[in-house]
């Protein structure tokens, strides 16, 4: 039995590469007391880690040059020197981009393949669940007959904002970046306007038709020209979620990322603007997967996945992000050998 | 009895200039059942007021061409068809630039010449304080030891803000564009460190040498660069209380007010930005009031007001306010004639 991982060989300038990513062989870890072995299954890749390649001050640390890289798996407990977990457990967490990772019990949680798909806890279930749930409704505060703007609406949080959303009588406008993505989100979701920002002529206009009665929150996943046009049209006392900024994650100059200055227009309508992580809301966690877990459950979220195969790919589904290349959640599937 | 008025003659393009006035003399107005006559004594000049000044849209009504010009008013009743108000009360309220008003009783309220000079109900009794107050307060939320950065430190609201931040136990940390200035604000009121931005090299590295712990809370009076060197050192949590864009009034056309776009810093912090005006606060009006006025009547609180006489110069002493001539409320005494 052999472990592989990929490290970091290099950070990346601008949008990453290939050649960033390192996979190396190397011993499957050993136990100490408390631990238990996993053999990851299935391994999550997302856009806030670009900020991690990075040495910019951020709320976690950067990940290091030739170490492992880390983010949420889902795998399976093959060896325990826990009371808590068994062989077999099917479990969740922040593990490295590996094979096989030791981590403590108490570092990582058991999930139900009864309820829903493994994979899910890395999406609807886990973090992509979360984050719309917290931004959209503690600092979005949807009221009905508002109406929700959400870019990048194709991607796993998008999409998941934009359902709840319309559980909470909004109108829902997403804008994604092709007509595949907004055909979804009408005909499989139920927005009730799209924008594929890609092909429009002028983003301003289209949303301007978009939102009629204008916007009043504003769930932003990408920042950039995309951001610059929705905020100029936040409705008084509107709530803007700064969720993530992808437009801005490979620009390697400050200067490259300048805009209409915001402040202006937060005077005239009161906005809000706040940033989030959904680590911040940790203690609230079970309360918003129990909702997550019955709406799924009853048929009122959904949620799509796109699943690389093969542990080798996991570099090349990372940087596929940065295309667009996902419909919803970005997963690899690691094959057992 | 004679009565001028100041009408708003054209729209200012650029920094508001006397030909964009034009003072008139008309009949002094007849009064309803309910009304009172006031005659003028104080008048305020607020840099808000340039936005009404402007056909875009925003949080009240434009001022309309060929019509009087409003705002906050301090004057006495010399004439009353209202039982609640007699001549000789002394009252204030958003009135004409005129000489003589007709007011409905109800859209006034009377003050204490006893607790206060006149002029401070414009200024640290009135909407500069309540500003202050509230913008400080509810979206700020200082917390003992933290660090608070002020931009237009030394206008009427800036200085409140200053004093109450002190108050609170907090750093404090004002930027203004004098020496004068700063030095009033370290001296007379117990700033902890300033910066003028006028003659300071670079502002982000003076900023950053201001705050060694970084910003806790923004109180943003300006906008523009120097809001882009102030954001990008704030903290985790930071709260950005954006006030005023008084960098931005003048502007006449969006691609001049180009910065850094704010997404990237908020995630990374979760700060929050938010706009506000002061009557957004109504409904707590009387809390605030008691607060300043208790803290005014101990000394905790000081104002200075920059005060100009002569009904005729008005629109000077308006246009000054973008010259930073004014140290602390602008203010116009209207001399009897």
């Amino acid at each position: 039995m052999k472990n592989e991982q990929i490290l970091l060989k290099s950070r990346p300038e601008g949008t990453p590469a290939e050649d960033n990513f390192e996979i190396r062989e190397t011993e499957v870890p050993e136990l100490k007391e408390g631990q238990v072995l996993i053999q990851s299954l299935y391994i999550s890749v997302d856009p806030y880690m670009r900020g991690r390649m990075s040495t910019a001050k951020s709320y976690i640390e950067p990940f290091k040059v030739d170490e492992v890289i880390s983010g949420g798996v889902v795998g399976e407990v093959v060896e325990s020197k826990s009371d808590k977990l068994k062989a077999g457990d099917k479990v969740t967490g922040m593990l490295g981009w590996q094979r096989y990772n030791a981590m403590d019990a108490s570092q990582i949680r058991k999930v139900d393949e009864q309820l829903a798909p493994l994979s899910a806890y890395l999406g609807i279930l886990g973090t992509t669940g979360l984050t719309a749930y917290f931004g959209l409704l503690d600092i979005g505060q949807p009221k009905e007959g508002e109406t929700v703007v959400i870019s990048g609406a194709a991607g796993a949080v998008g999409m998941a904002v934009g359902q709840i959303a319309k559980m909470k009588g909004t109108r829902v406008v997403g804008i994604a970046g092709s007509d595949k993505k907004t055909e979804y989100l009408e005909k499989e979701l139920g927005f009730d306007a799209t924008i594929n920002y890609k092909t429009t002529e002028n983003i301003y206009k289209s949303v301007k038709k978009a939102c009629p009665n204008g916007v009043d929150v504003y769930f932003d996943n990408v920042g950039g020209p995309i951001s610059d046009a929705v905020t100029s049209l936040l409705n008084d006392f509107a709530r803007v979620p700064v969720c993530g900024a992808i437009s801005s994650y490979n620009i390697t100059s400050l200067s490259e990322d300048m805009g209409p200055r915001i402040q202006p227009k937060l005077i005239k309508t009161r906005a809000l603007m706040k940033g989030f992580i959904v680590s911040d809301y940790a203690p609230r966690f079970k309360e918003a997967a129990r909702d997550l877990g019955q709406w799924l459950s009853e048929g009122k979220l959904k949620y799509e996945e796109t699943i690389v195969e093969g542990f080798e790919n996991v570099p090349q589904a990372f940087i596929g992000l940065f295309k667009g290349e996902n419909l919803g959640k970005q997963i690899v599937k690691i094959n057992q050998e």
